[in-house]
């Protein structure tokens, strides 16, 4: 049984250096709170205020390190609150999304583009997508067990040698199946 | 292919008339402001507060008829805001859920039970269930087509020649799969 393991993504942030710098000021660093699922990949202590044209989050978390483009992850239960229609898309893929103002502690940033419903995905370790017979970019079935079961289609695999087994749905996702971290999915298809 | 119109239920509440009593004071009618899918149902013009241990909603819609008991339905995303963690029920079966603060203009309930998460269900007339060989209680699978595609298990069928076929998910699940109201589902199981 191809059982993999859960991980909720809450509404977060990645941001570029640059623009890191402009919110908290030159020569900043992320300071990392907590590992993430992923080698390397980090939950900051810092947080950022996003702001759309009906609602605004306060504490939106920044995931780090830097990456080359910042972007915006929210569920679709936040775009509603936010007054926003962002697609669905797969991280990094971000031409032609809206933009939206985000507010640090030294200064404001109005992104252009870069706000995103992720695409739910597995991450997996090359090694185990070989002995699944699993391919970079398939889309996978993936069911969950209990008293709100169901059963995921279009579920992208992400396959590097980087990365961790992990399945990452967001909170509309995670109520919707009942589900919390941790908890297994498994794939039957 | 037995496919049913889908309606997303946002949060919402229904009152007990001594409770539109209490918080629209003394023989007050609720006005009808929007007829539901289900016949005789509407949604009233009035709104109430409702407050829980760590944030509260301002303006929840109130649902009418009056019932027999009041039960505020709310998706598990509002209840993680609200501060609570209601159960996963069926309308009407409110024994043993958390409660709640509700405000109206005139005046204040501390419901001492009824906040729910609704079971997803179908309303069937009784003629539609017995066409496709359903019955009351059954649990069914639903399928959801599209970019966000997904297959709901134990979808409550509700059996009544009172009512009109509908699906009825809430907001969480609605965002999950991608579908607005009248988007279609298919029964397969």
């Amino acid at each position: 049984m191809k059982q993999v393991p859960i991980g909720v993504s809450a509404r977060h942030i990645h941001l570029s250096k640059e623009h890191i710098e402009q919110l908290f000021g030159a020569g900043y660093d992320l300071k990392p709170l907590k590992p993430l699922s992923q080698p390397g990949q980090f939950a900051a202590e810092e947080t950022v205020m996003v702001t759309g044209p009906k609602g605004r989050f306060e504490k939106v978390r920044i995931l780090g390190p830097a990456r080359g483009k910042s972007q915006l992850e929210v569920s679709r239960t936040d775009a509603f609150a936010l007054g926003m229609q962002p697609p669905v898309r797969e991280s990094g893929n971000i031409e032609g999304t809206p933009g939206i103002k985000v507010t640090g502690p030294q200064g404001e940033v109005e992104l252009a583009e870069g706000v995103i419903i992720a695409a739910r995905h597995i991450h997996f370790h090359t090694e185990d997508a070989a002995k699944w017979g699993i391919v970079d970019k398939q889309k996978l079935t993936v069911r969950v067990e209990g008293e709100r079961g169901l059963t995921f289609d279009n579920v992208v695999a992400r396959v590097s040698d980087q990365y961790a087994m992990d399945m990452h749905i967001d909170t509309d996702e995670a109520n919707a199946a009942g589900v919390q971290n941790g908890d297994l999915g498994v794939i039957i298809g």
